[in-house]
């Protein structure tokens, strides 16, 4: 990197809060994308940490000066490289901005700095006992920017929706520099276009996050495991729209097959709590405002459950069972992890899910491989991985991607549902959505950054 | 209109539906914006009704060739002058899309074309027993596209939210003629910048919407109506956020005084059903999943009014009292309406909204002029009217709506919460959202529509 801009940077923000050493940087240059898709970062980079918004924004002037990229970073947590400096870069990392400004209980809002934990935040509201933030998209060493321009999901969608659903206030700082409030804590707004929305889930390329105001919701009183074993994947998954119709809406509603929780188990030394096995399983969540509540929506589900051929409906009311059932869940992707080489992210209308498994299912035996599969079925959310062979990259890999993207663009879905297109998905993304999206994003990017500074080669392909 | 025009438009969709005679065109050229600040339509205009996709792609093409503005027309419903055209235009009435293509029970959908009524949805959806479309933004002849190019609110957005949260997909014609699909039945999609909720809301600047799919949910079991006195405004709006943080969710919390259901009794010769008589009113609807869960919030409900200093709590679940009740509540903005000369939209953060109400208050006193306002309470969201002086528009009536967008400014809230900029709140613009956004809606609409062709004046000044 040019003496003259880290010279500049330390000027902004004071000597401290910039790296130059290699060994005090590689954490800045990798997020959690599997390693054998992930991009190569750039060396060429240094490490800037602003202190607040007036720092941000002179950051990015100098950036604009110099034309050099900026690419904003948050917990590294994201699954498409999205955060990974492929150019020579500034990288700023949002770590410093990590202060809760503000519950408000009246107005079920809390606003915090763009680099608060979801962790932090979560913290901070249990001890309200009556505020929750719904969302739980994983890694709660995410940080709430992140979760924001990555729009990010999780298995809670079911009940509340996606992070977008959250956010109703945003301070950004434009890829020139200045400084914007966008929404507030209003619950309605149609002043001008929902330039809002826009931002959220940009991926770093239209502008900084820097505050975000997210809506609470009030804390259900009583939670309710249930784990459904069935003799196959259809009678499972075909339960969940009757479920849904039937006014019964659980916080979540997991999709897993026998295989995978036995590895997960193995992974983390744990025993499969429920007796009943069968090859697949619903892990629903239920919440309600009180124990009666919540158990008459347990039975009502339960009897919809054995109407589809459920093998058994085990209830875990205990919350150490709860969380047991949960972690052997977490870490079905924990466990594929070290064997995998992508993770994909296809999302299909719910309804839809079965038919997609079994496509899935197909592609794998036709490459002569295993592809597991496991997902956010209420959601249509599904993550199949593609694995290593012989410990390594297969050869087909692109091209089984490609068949899994076609059979899902079929089915009427898209090629990713939560982790975001980023860095790796970019080129798969004129088959998904065709030119003259590609082409309005571009025109759009150039309107928010005229010298292609922020994130460059994230979402659309640089001109 | 130019001749060339009028023929090139014809052979495009069929002389039959070409309308060019003046005494046939006139229900083409209003909405429902008041008359004193509704903007004054341009009489030369020709009105042309397409049949589909294919045709409306041929007109904007020729519009563009010809350089004459298109103003896309749906119910004419609106409350801003959106779709009233200033300039000399073709309006491109979508009446004849008005087919119900699918309501998809699995995926919880129904997609239609963007000239179905709001009423013709809810009578299809009503066979269905089951599915339910949660938002009544008022007007039933409003059609679909323009609920989602207005992103309408109404009273319900309580429990779901307004319109944009129930869109999933749309096919639109941008204004250079080419068709796109933007998302589908999908619950969750993160595949590039997101076009879709960019377009909802922008007031038909960025395309024409030719079809929507929008999301459905169960249809509740029971529904009950609660009417709640009050001795004074405060002690009623402090009870919602205390209500809501107890998790209990209804369909919808409206605030009314008792001076506006007199008048509103008064226009419809009904009398008021309740007798305990307040000076504020909450009206608050209930939905259940069976009748002992419905009860059993309005218990809670009613213990909470009455923790907060409420009269009296008056349950109404028979279907007559409640339709009667609605009824009236629904009429206080017919009452008003024709001594209205402006109907104000401001939304602040719901916690705010009595001190709201107490600013625009005094702000009458200042003015020595009645400013009715009523509103949906647990979204913050109010409407003031601007009455008329001796049957005459005041001489103060901006400078006073100029002190009501500020006063709402400084609480944290915007100018429009569900009825839009459209045409008549764009000088207020500036004020609102400052000029860098504004500059930013200009370029995002020059992506979108290179030559200007598509409602000019509506949401932003032409360069």
């Amino acid at each position: 990197m040019k003496r003259k801009v880290i010279e500049k940077l330390e000027s902004i923000v004071g000597s401290d809060w910039v790296v130059v050493e290699e060994d005090q940087m590689q954490d800045y240059l990798i997020d959690e994308t599997p390693e054998p898709v992930r991009p190569k970062p750039n060396p060429d980079v240094v490490v800037v940490k602003p202190e607040g918004v007036q720092e941000i924004s002179e950051i990015l002037k100098l950036a604009n000066q110099e034309s050099v990229p900026v690419v904003p970073r948050g917990g590294g947590t994201g699954l498409c490289g999205a955060a990974i400096p492929t150019k020579p870069s500034i990288i700023l990392s949002l770590e410093r901005l990590d202060d809760i400004i503000e519950i408000d209980r009246d107005n079920f809002t809390i606003t915090c700095e763009a680099g608060v934990t979801l962790e932090k935040l979560l913290e901070e509201l249990e001890e309200t006992d009556d505020l929750f933030f719904p969302p739980h998209p994983g890694d709660e060493g995410a940080q709430v920017g992140g979760l924001v321009i990555e729009n990010a999901g999780g298995a809670r969608a079911v009940k509340y929706g996606v992070i977008r659903n959250f956010v109703k206030g945003l301070e950004i700082v434009l890829p020139t520099g200045e400084a914007m409030e966008l929404g507030g804590k209003i619950i309605k707004n149609n002043t001008g276009l929902d330039l809002l929305d826009l931002v959220i889930g940009s991926e770093g390329i239209l502008g900084i996050v820097t505050k975000v105001t997210f809506r609470l919701y009030p804390t259900p009183k009583e939670r309710v495991s249930l784990v459904v074993p069935y003799g196959d994947r259809h009678s499972a998954v075909d339960t969940v729209p009757d479920m849904l119709r039937e006014g019964l809406t659980p916080l979540s509603i997991e999709y897993m097959e026998e295989d995978l929780i036995e590895r997960a188990c193995e992974h983390l030394g744990e025993k499969w709590p429920v007796k009943t096995r069968g090859s697949a399983y619903l892990y629903i969540i239920v919440t309600g405002n009180d124990e009666e509540e919540a158990f008459s929506q347990c039975e009502k589900i339960g009897n919809i459950c054995q109407e589809h051929g459920a093998l058994d409906v085990v209830i875990a009311d205990r919350r150490r069972e709860q969380e047991k059932i949960l972690n052997i869940r977490s870490n079905i992707y924990t466990a594929l992890k070290p064997d995998s080489v992508d993770i994909l992210d296809v999302t299909v209308p719910p309804a839809e899910i079965g038919k997609l498994m079994d496509e899935i299912e197909k592609i794998g035996e036709k490459y002569e491989t295993y592809i597991p599969a496991y997902g956010h079925v209420a959601d249509g959310n599904v993550h199949p991985h593609i694995m290593k062979e012989d410990g390594k990259t297969p050869p087909y890999m692109e091209s089984m991607k490609e068949e899994i993207y076609s059979k899902t663009k079929e089915l009427g879905g898209v090629i990713t549902g939560e982790h975001g297109i980023g860095k790796t998905r970019i080129k798969n993304l004129p088959q998904a959505v065709g030119s003259k999206y590609i082409d309005l994003m571009k025109k759009i990017r150039k309107v928010f950054d005229p010298n292609n500074i922020l994130n460059p080669g994230t979402v659309v392909e640089d001109d």
